[in-house]
């Protein structure tokens, strides 16, 4: 088995933490930002010091390619992102770019012979946070977007992406986006970002896809009226309302698969002042499993809920919908079989966030492996990996890397896309 | 009995009305606003046309006199305001500065004789809107806050108090401020900004008081974590803590005194996104009774609120409390004879809504009449008095006005001040 430098990897996540750092232990690097391009510019000089051709893409995607020894064949590529939301941590997206330098590295420095071009990638606006949406030079380069509709997508202070795309400076090549002539599959080492691998004690997370979600906004629609004056029977209070249908679709959804998540994670009142009574609210149910019957009984619950509670009119509506994602089952299996090599304790596990692997799946044999996040948080400052859980991760994809640098093309998974 | 104008009064509704309208039936007039100034520049008009003086003192608060055959008695004041929240109504504050204005026009016109002078008054910013507190100017000239203070008052984009009352050219003689010693008792017509007098199809309230209020901030802290990857039995959810919280309190307040009324208008969610699990909540309790043990069951109710809602740790705090305000009794009842007297229908009522009338209760003998609004509604466009209802409660005001000019100082009332 082969195995990277522990030290090289704790020194990558030192640096990069710096690139935005809050002061606090965390960092905010809003993609296309100042501190993003001081990141871009570590990525780039540590792949130039071993040799790497560095190109960008016309959305700033950025690939750092490993030459194989065979010119012909398509490259293999390990991505993720260096963009954070606010206030986030030191792992999320910027791990599995670190992961792809560090195995770019090892090849390089312990001369591993590879038939195959490996290329170490950086995807543009993954968390979306000045820009939405998420994930989105993957979503374009996978079809999912349209690119000039994305330029015009505005930060909160009215920047364009398109302009910071330009004043980044690191807008190339359309030609060279990634693309299925030119790649033959991807690998994202991603953070957990919850409990699970931790609370189980496992090393390693064989990620098997991307759980299918719903996102309905459900409001209630009542009578603003001045809390002083109005008597409690005259009322139609919209907040009293919502925590009922909150309150009914905990009890119902409660009922469903113990592997369903959802979750109310905004709720916006309406005036919102404290002396009256509030007359609409409207908030998120967002519930995902990897079942599609499942996220069907759970759309059935929300067509369940009450037209009216609290004298108030409910209502729903569907915001978005994304079916569960299949990684690539053969590169599944080869990421586990390499678990087991190195000899490390590993479960399947679905991602219940989104990543650009998603997009991706749909056009190249993808797969994720997940490392453990200290407590599940993520997104937050106190997000953690340990450099040894990081380091083990990155072996798992060094030598999947380098099994598939081996056996492709012959490998059923290799040629099956999702498109045939 | 006197009776004043029903046209005369429909037209100041509809020339005030015209001043800051939305073009939707309602106005937004910010006081010491430009609108605010065209309202306050048509009372001066109006008044001057009755050759009264007009007198403003520091605060901007406007006075205009009808001089009585007695000049060593004191004046007997009507007052309200003509500043709105946004998108308010055309009766609210402005209908009692139109009928102190109606008293006086039909005092002069009627040539009615009367030994104290009596004086029409505009307050200066009763709603807050972009300066708080409300009730600022009345506060200052009872003692409840300092006037330095006061000036510093923001708007929310950044303009102080102090610089709108010096840019407005209505800043006059602290001397002419309304004072114990130059007035002898003040009455405030309103409208009821509640569904009452017309549920129970009453024309006149006849207002025994304010009531006293608590307003709590109650808050949960949960952990913010990934909607997609943290199991529901991981998740401390602040947001559903509240809910329950919601629940909990109405359950209890409900078995409490059937005239107390409680609100939660206003409810803030941490971070609010919806992939993101809540982490901390917080909301309002405003709850009104004219008795203190009410008062004290609904604050005990809220202290017995569970330490630990779905895992989430709840605290509350008191953001203030007012007293319940009594009119003073003898006002009262001579407002109720001559409703009694003019063969209207009445009931005793008291205001859920606070008032510059409560303030000045604590200055001069003061009461307040209320006139029906139609389906309770107020601070909103939909806010609606007809005519006929606004001119009974001003031909009530008219000969309260003028009952106890014929009665002072003979009176108990009025000797009674509440700092004796």
């Amino acid at each position: 088995m082969f195995i990277c430098d522990k030290d090289r990897v704790k020194d990558k996540i030192e640096t990069f933490a710096r690139f935005g750092a809050t002061g606090q232990g965390g960092i905010t690097r809003f993609s296309l930002s100042k501190e993003a391009i001081q990141a871009r510019n570590e990525f780039a000089k540590r792949m130039k010091a071993l040799n790497l051709k560095v190109r960008t893409d016309d959305l700033a995607n950025m690939y750092a390619t490993v030459p194989g020894t065979d010119p012909a064949l398509p490259r293999i590529v390990m991505a993720s992102h260096l963009d954070s939301v606010r206030n986030g941590g030191n792992y999320d997206g910027v791990l599995g770019v670190i992961a792809a330098m560090e195995v770019a590295e090892t090849i390089v420095r312990d001369k591993i012979p590879h038939r195959h071009p490996f290329t170490a990638m950086v995807w543009t606006n993954e968390e979306g946070s000045l820009y939405l949406p998420a994930m989105m030079s993957s979503g374009i380069l996978c079809g999912k977007f349209e690119k000039e509709a994305m330029l015009l997508s505005k930060s909160p202070e009215g920047k364009t992406f398109g302009d910071a795309l330009k004043a980044s400076g690191f807008a190339g090549d359309p030609a060279n986006r990634l693309n299925p002539r030119d790649y033959a599959l991807m690998l994202e080492l991603h953070i957990e970002q919850g409990p699970i691998l931790e609370a189980k004690k496992r090393q390693i997370g064989v990620v098997e896809g991307v759980l299918g979600m719903v996102n309905y906004r459900i409001s209630t629609r009542g009578q603003a009226d001045h809390a002083g004056t109005t008597p409690m029977s005259y009322r139609k209070d919209a907040l009293l309302a919502a925590a009922e249908a909150i309150k009914y679709l905990h009890t119902e959804l409660d009922k469903l698969d113990k592997n369903l998540v959802y979750t109310t994670g905004e709720l916006v009142v309406h005036p919102c002042v404290h002396t009256v009574i509030p007359d609409y609210v409207e908030f998120s149910l967002d519930a995902r499993h990897r079942d599609p019957e499942v996220i069907k009984q759970v759309v059935k619950v929300i067509k369940g809920l009450p037209k009216k509670l609290a004298k108030c009119a409910v209502s729903y509506r569907e915001a978005w919908t994304r079916k569960t994602v299949l990684f690539n089952r053969d590169l599944v299996t080869m990421v586990e079989k390499n678990v087991r090599a190195l000899g490390y304790s590993s479960m399947k596990i679905y991602s219940g966030a989104g990543h650009d692997a998603q997009y991706v799946a749909e056009m190249l044999p993808t797969t994720m492996i997940f490392v453990p996040s200290k407590d599940g948080h993520s997104h937050c400052e106190e997000e953690f990996t340990p450099v040894e859980d990081a380091w083990r991760g990155i072996n798992v994809a060094l030598n999947t890397v380098l099994e598939a640098d081996a056996v492709y093309p012959d490998f059923a998974g290799f040629r099956k896309l999702p498109a045939d």
